[in-house]
């Protein structure tokens, strides 16, 4: 046991001369934010956690994520202790081909998730815990956090989920450093009073001395025992611990330092842990404590999910797209028992009720705390499940930078925002969302559909089941719509539908969702007056049908119309104008263009311009 | 004493009766949670708050917010019977042309802020209370807040930020009904739960039977008198109180009476409560308590904020625009005593602390907690403030509902986002905004400026500092950037500079910010090459100077090229796209399409295509 500790001070020693060797090399980055946490790491890498380091796929691994991002020269200095990186690949450090970057994302083979905008490692981690207790598995989720980032809501969200639902596999160990990036932070180096919060929101607390460790030792013994609650381990350290000129001292956030410098700071630390610098590697034998699968532990695979063709009917009555959603999920629940459904206490609106109706144990209340069910959708995400993400669209923006850090995270999360537009009417504009397609489109390989009946919502959720390559986002209407397609119909992403076409045509009218009827509606007045138009359902608008839509337009005097329930910026209008730009089609984009209000659906449309009356009128004006 | 206790009384149940009403005539809303709050409005319009209620602007009103927005019947019928409102009046509610909405809006003369997003309330009540005590005044914030919005990490960084600022002027009711929207809130009917949490968090805690009259009027006297600390009177109530068929049931939320039941329950309800319903309203006189002008308080009116001409000199060294911005609040600080800088504890990125060093009194230390910055801005602002908040630009995502619904409340926030795009380099794509003019854009009555150089940083923030609109946002860069324009160069909102121009221009170009230091290079190598193109500064981004776009793209080949560190969808190049549709002119758009990584800012340049080269390469496939 002597031995042992003597073994993993050696080891944070070598992470601390890494931290630094490996920022001096890069010439940025957080050393000192690395060195309070170097004893802990040792600890968790190298005597608390059970995982094999050469498959980090293995499903009984126990996880640890750094929710303090910015810390990574210790986290990437652990995996070259347990033997993964070299010395060389350390010296990559925030280099453009390394994968080693500034904070750590997928690039890197062993990082759980990406983290660096603070305070979303905690929900991530309930996430992992959720899908341990699903999957009846033992593995222990840790995450260190910064104390900084113990101010962001998103933590106390996270809290009080793993509370609620007893996850005492989640384990959480907070760096109180004292000091923030420019100043101190708010409890300073008080852990009784970050202890007395989680306390409050019904977590195990141990406080314990950072740098001393037995006593981190004793404390990662003792979490792993705590039966119904989830543990945090609140450590008192010093930021820069290990390097005199720096410990304790404000100042020396996020620098590096210099090349100048460093020799005679590694010369100091060798000194002043110099039993640690002159340990005999040798005399001990570290061997990995590789996971046992449990007995009964639950295995699922789904490969192609494939939904049974739905019961809608061309011309039925009158479904809402949230409903056929939340049908849909049940029915991808069906296909494949990965599938879930997190719910933000609107499941009664987005329709998620449904499915928690069929499968209550792969349905998870999350409440209303938006940010913590986006980041426990990646948690569960990475550990192989399936989750169908719903709120009211609107409240997703509560959520985007979760959603912006789960995109460079490459998640798959499935995200369904309900109760689109103005159309949703007398709630007025707190309930409308009105931007969520331009902040669902600007993320990297993210997909953006919206369905504008039964049938195409139902075939797009089985798209998004399927989809691999990042974030997918559906945009569902409150209102009730007919249905308007055969229950066979195909909706690839990407795709478009030409649903009115002649020969005639003098304008293309571009709509979805809500809009598309209200462009049929045009359609056939239009008709009466003896005017001809083309109408497609753009129900992809990330990726976008360009080569259809020009098409089409070419054959319909090369105008084009569009029509949306969104705000101009960002919206399906301006995609479309980007995406026919150069070829000579003119186009005009109705669209919502001042702060709305309550009122009937109806009178809220025509407000704003974009009922079947707004589209004749354009049409009318184009019409030769 | 015991007749006011009636009085009361007979004004929530007077309450009760209208909320029923006008949810019952809209047909839609929220009764019941009005219902539970009834007794509590009674006290605080009637029995504790200080106001004038002919004058919502006197600067020493007591102030209140509905935090739990979409009880908004008991806060239309609290006006009523304050004699603002009338009964005919609260049977417009939820229609098109009342400002009665469904979730309060700054429409209705007495609404403090926009609220219906929930978790917002108790930001904006910090920021009030934090204005009374800059500006020595006495008036008291009060803010309802519901039991279910209590799980939103927002109301925990608010929590924490006003026990830190030690707000006592601060006091929360928690109306406890134990019901969500779908279930049963997370602490069901456990008021001491909620206590244990607030009191961790340094708060005074006060429980009660929030049906109780006598509970009521105690608690709110003990509120008053609470020194240095916040106060939350937590408040046992039922969801639905008064209508027994609905009272403490689920199924209820959001739902209105129908015409048919209303008759029934309005008799049971007289029955229930005869003593109120009959209370001779005669019998007692309720006059306000207006509140009192203190000696000491302050009034500071600016008019139109003129910046003292800034010092740099074209040609100067380098200098960042995050900096100029510090400079330039700083100036906007002595031209204005209302001016304030918020920071999210990155002053010494963002450079607000050069705003800090000068004004330490107007400088709020917000932690790294974005969401409470941006309502506590919106509460400051309301209360005559001239708030500058500050943080990286991609970390205004984690507060993108809190910017939505202070554009919803047509609140006047200054926001300023550091570090945009790759060209920050080595810290990675977690730091880097790529989306945030797509997001800023999105938002009604907004304007996004994007300057590149010290001089046109500091003239805009000028403009930022007058503009009264709505939102205004600024992006700045964290590169040093050379000074390109004359210290008396003006920048308007709106407006353009054409930076290159000659009578032989075969393309334009128009970069912001980073990107058009990257189009100037271009220029250079292309003149040397012989090639002549246009270039344009497109600092003002929304709204966007379409004519002069236009017009030098016509006299240059008709073809632009737009270039900028943002993603594609939602950025610069859509927004020329959209403005020169239907122009003939052709466009092609460099920006950033991949998730990016760490890097060296120029390797990021080159490997988006947004560098020089990039630039200089679509020119010569454009030249003829």
């Amino acid at each position: 046991m002597h031995q042992l500790k003597k073994f993993l001070e050696y080891k944070a020693y070598q992470m601390r001369v890494s931290s630094l060797l490996m920022t001096t090399a890069a010439g940025s980055g957080h050393p000192t934010s690395a060195l309070s946490a170097a004893d802990i790491m040792s600890a968790l890498f190298f005597y608390t956690m059970q995982y094999d380091p050469k498959n980090p796929d293995n499903p009984n691994n126990d996880r640890f994520i750094l929710s303090k991002g910015h810390a990574s020269p210790v986290f990437y200095a652990a995996w070259k202790e347990v033997g993964i990186l070299t010395e060389k690949d350390l010296l990559t450090y925030r280099t453009f081909n390394s994968v080693l970057e500034g904070h750590p994302t997928l690039r890197f083979i062993c990082t759980e998730a990406a983290t660096g905008s603070l305070g979303t490692g905690l929900s991530i981690g309930a996430g992992m815990g959720l899908s341990a207790k699903m999957d009846h598995r033992d593995f222990k989720t840790y995450v260190l956090l910064g104390d900084s980032e113990v101010a962001e809501g998103s933590i106390w969200e996270a809290a009080e989920i793993s509370a609620y639902y007893k996850l005492n596999n989640v384990i959480a160990i907070l760096d109180n450093n004292r000091l923030g990036q420019s100043t101190e932070v708010m409890h300073d180096h008080h852990p009784q009073r970050y202890a007395a919060k989680f306390e409050a929101f019904g977590w195990k607390t141990i406080i314990i001395d950072g740098h001393d460790m037995q006593e981190i030792m004793g404390a990662l013994d003792k979490a792993k025992e705590v039966q119904d609650q989830p543990v945090i381990i609140i450590a008192k350290t010093f930021k820069g611990y290990g390097v005199d000129s720096a410990q304790d001292k404000e100042g020396f956030h996020g620098k590096a330092f210099s090349k100048d410098e460093l020799p005679g700071i590694l010369e100091h630390m060798k000194r002043r842990f110099s039993e640690a610098a002159y340990f005999d590697a040798t005399s001990f034998t570290w061997t990995p404590q590789l996971p046992q699968e449990p007995k009964k532990a639950k295995t699922i695979e789904c490969n192609e999910i494939i939904l049974k063709t739905p019961s809608y009917k061309l011309g039925d009555k009158l479904i809402a797209t949230r409903k056929a959603y939340g049908q849909a999920i049940t029915a991808a629940g069906v296909a494949c028992e990965n599938v879930m459904s997190l719910d933000a206490e609107v499941k009664n609106s987005t329709y998620a009720e449904i499915f928690e109706a069929k499968f209550p144990e792969r349905f998870i209340q999350c409440f209303i705390a938006e940010q913590n069910m986006v980041s426990m959708g990646v948690g569960l995400e990475r550990r192989g499940k399936i989750p169908f993400i719903s709120t009211f669209a609107c409240f997703f923006t509560r959520a985007h930078d979760q959603i912006r850090m789960a995109a460079i995270g490459t998640s798959k999360l499935r995200l369904c925002g309900s109760h689109a537009g103005v159309s949703i009417g007398e709630d007025g504009p707190s309930q409308m969302a009105l931007e969520d397609i331009a902040l669902m489109s600007a993320l990297p390989n993210s997909i953006v559909l919206y369905p504008s009946d039964a049938v195409s919502t139902y075939k797009l959720v089985q798209e998004m089941a399927n989809y691999e390559q990042g974030i997918s986002y559906l945009r569902t209407t409150r209102m009730n719509t007919p249905v308007i397609y055969e229950a066979t119909e195909d909706f690839p992403i990407g795709g478009c539908k030409i649903v009115r076409q002649s020969n005639q045509d003098q304008a293309l009218i571009i709509g979805a969702g809500i809009t598309l009827h209200e462009a049929l509606k045009a359609y056939d007045v239009l008709l009466l007056q003896g005017m001809y138009v083309a109408v497609i359902d753009l129900y992809s608008i990330k990726p976008l049908d360009a080569q259809t839509i020009i098409k089409v337009a070419q054959s319909a005097g090369k105008k084009i119309i569009t029509v949306e329930d969104h705000y101009i910026q960002g919206g399906l209008g301006e995609a479309v104008a980007y995406a026919v730009r150069n070829t000579g089609i003119t186009i005009e984009c109705l669209a919502v263009t001042q702060l709305p209000r309550s009122g009937k659906p109806e009178e809220l449309l025509q407000w704003a311009g974009i009922d079947a009356q707004a589209i004749v009128d354009k049409v009318k004006r184009f019409y030769p």
